[in-house]
């Protein structure tokens, strides 16, 4: 099977809009952007043994990769629009391509993306997607407009990608339930697209956690150039492992583990009122658990004491 | 050296035009798209040992990513504006990468593309670029457009690629000063992108030659429900190799050889004329190498006699 048969077998579905003037099978696509919007873009990089298990059924693998970059454009508060796939592989295996874009297409159409164009190369299995999107000018939710005093929240759950891996390595032990809620938030961690639009023109800081809350939020306070207090009592975590593993692990996931992809944002006081009754009314799940200050740095406390961890996140390379 | 510091030290460089609203740093990049016109869009990835030696120096494989990528862009006739680089290396070193990014910004600073994005992931090295560009809506050159009887024309030479693969691989001897160009073709082959806006509303198909120029052609036949009479006395090769090998090799070079990044295009009988009077004032290289007719497939001819090759250019998977 050549490489314009494979693309054309197993990638060329899923709904397309008017916006896409040439999709797969030219030397470029084409596509019309939405007028007088910005568009948003991101490009992401799964390797296999890396970014996910050796061996991992190509449907989750799939989903994986568009739910991870989808974070991206959540994290913005954009409309996703399209995307590209650049697929390296050693053996093009029809099952596994199969499965593998059923994944994909299964994430993409649920939030009406796209697959524009790509690319298949031979080599060491490793997955690269660009998502793109779009926003009303300024509207785009940056890391770097964090103002001294706003409340820092979180989105869902925290650790749950940490905790999915101990169960994956039979570190953790949970009940069948428990571990089905983790495989799908590992494999599937639904991008807060959603809750990124919500809080359009409401936060006033925004970024995805990709790589353990202390890590990200660090990067947001880094580029709003402030500190952050966080009460980590406060933190939300899953009832569906919590009470399987001792407190300073369940925070230690929580804080350090990444994986999560919830979006970790900050509101002025202003709006702590507006967005309860919304969450109230189940519009959003987010939760308060700390503030930005004026100094640098994220400081954790507990019940009033300053809070000790020995991680700090995962960093390629690092 | 963390991630985030890799990318800060190394691909912050370059200039940004004024529809760049967010450049590298945050989740996501933010663009302005030039009103009213049509976004081209291209992902191309490169491995290690598949399209370039391995041990390549990085100063090569930084310019010859971003010659290739753009080369799509010249295929559509569009002008490029940004792109994105997905990296992933298996260590990072400062040295490799500081030559690796010298060689891409020269050529993306060459035709004034911006790099507004990115992923670094630890793995065997990949090298994944999409290029973005515009068009005026209805221009872009397409492979799906032409008709019986327009003239099929190439940029340029044809072959280079495959005699500097020769070269490199001491299969081909020639002087310091005709091994100098075929390196240069092969690590920064000129992405065609002046002589694809020259053709936008004048050609009616194109596609630039990556795989072959049969392959290519064919692609460009298939895509129009037609096929290509070439007369192979025609095609244009290098003086800089072609005394060095017999007429057969150096065909077989410019018909199935990839990497040579010339667009191949095509033109209603009634543009000849306009275009040899451009070839005469030098606005472009272009040399006619047959026509387009109504059976499919692509027909070879030599002095009017059928012309027989067993090659078929390149495929990954094939």
């Amino acid at each position: 099977v050549g490489e314009f048969e494979l693309i054309n077998t197993f990638f060329t579905r899923g709904s397309k809009g008017d916006d896409v003037v040439l999709g797969i099978g030219d030397d470029c696509a084409i596509v019309r952007p939405p007028a007088g919007r910005d568009l948003v873009m991101s490009i992401d990089t799964l390797v296999e043994g890396v970014h996910f298990p050796h061996h991992t059924e190509p449907l989750k693998i799939g989903m994986r990769v568009m739910c991870t970059c989808l974070s991206d454009l959540a994290a913005m508060g954009a409309t996703p629009h399209w995307f590209t796939l650049a697929l390296t592989l050693l053996h093009a295996e029809s099952a596994w391509l199969s499965e593998f874009s059923e994944g994909l297409f299964q994430i993409a159409n649920q939030f009406q993306c796209s697959l524009i164009g790509g690319d298949t190369t031979k080599g060491p299995l490793t997955i690269s997607v660009q998502v793109h999107g779009s926003v009303a000018p300024g509207t785009a939710l940056k890391r770097g407009g964090g103002k001294p005093g706003d409340i820092i929240y979180v989105t869902g759950d925290l650790g749950d990608g940490a905790a999915a891996l101990a169960a994956l390595s039979n570190k953790l032990t949970v009940n069948p339930s428990a571990y089905a809620y983790l495989m799908k938030r590992f494999f599937a961690p639904t991008p807060r697209i959603q809750e990124g639009q919500f809080l359009s023109r409401k936060a006033t800081a925004a970024i995805d956690i990709s790589d353990g809350l202390i890590a990200d939020l660090g990067k947001l306070c880094s580029a709003s150039g402030l500190g952050a207090m966080v009460d980590v009592a406060r933190l939300p975590i899953s009832q569906h492992w919590r009470d399987q593993v001792n407190q300073e692990q369940a925070l230690d996931w929580a804080l350090n583990g990444g994986d999560d992809y919830q979006l970790c944002f900050t509101l002025p006081p202003t709006l702590v009122e507006p967005i309860n009754q919304a969450v109230h009314k189940g519009q959003i799940r987010a939760t308060p658990i700390g503030k930005l200050v004026p100094h640098s740095g994220v400081q954790l406390f507990h019940s009033g004491q300053p809070y000790q961890v020995t991680d700090h996140g995962y960093d390629h390379f690092g």
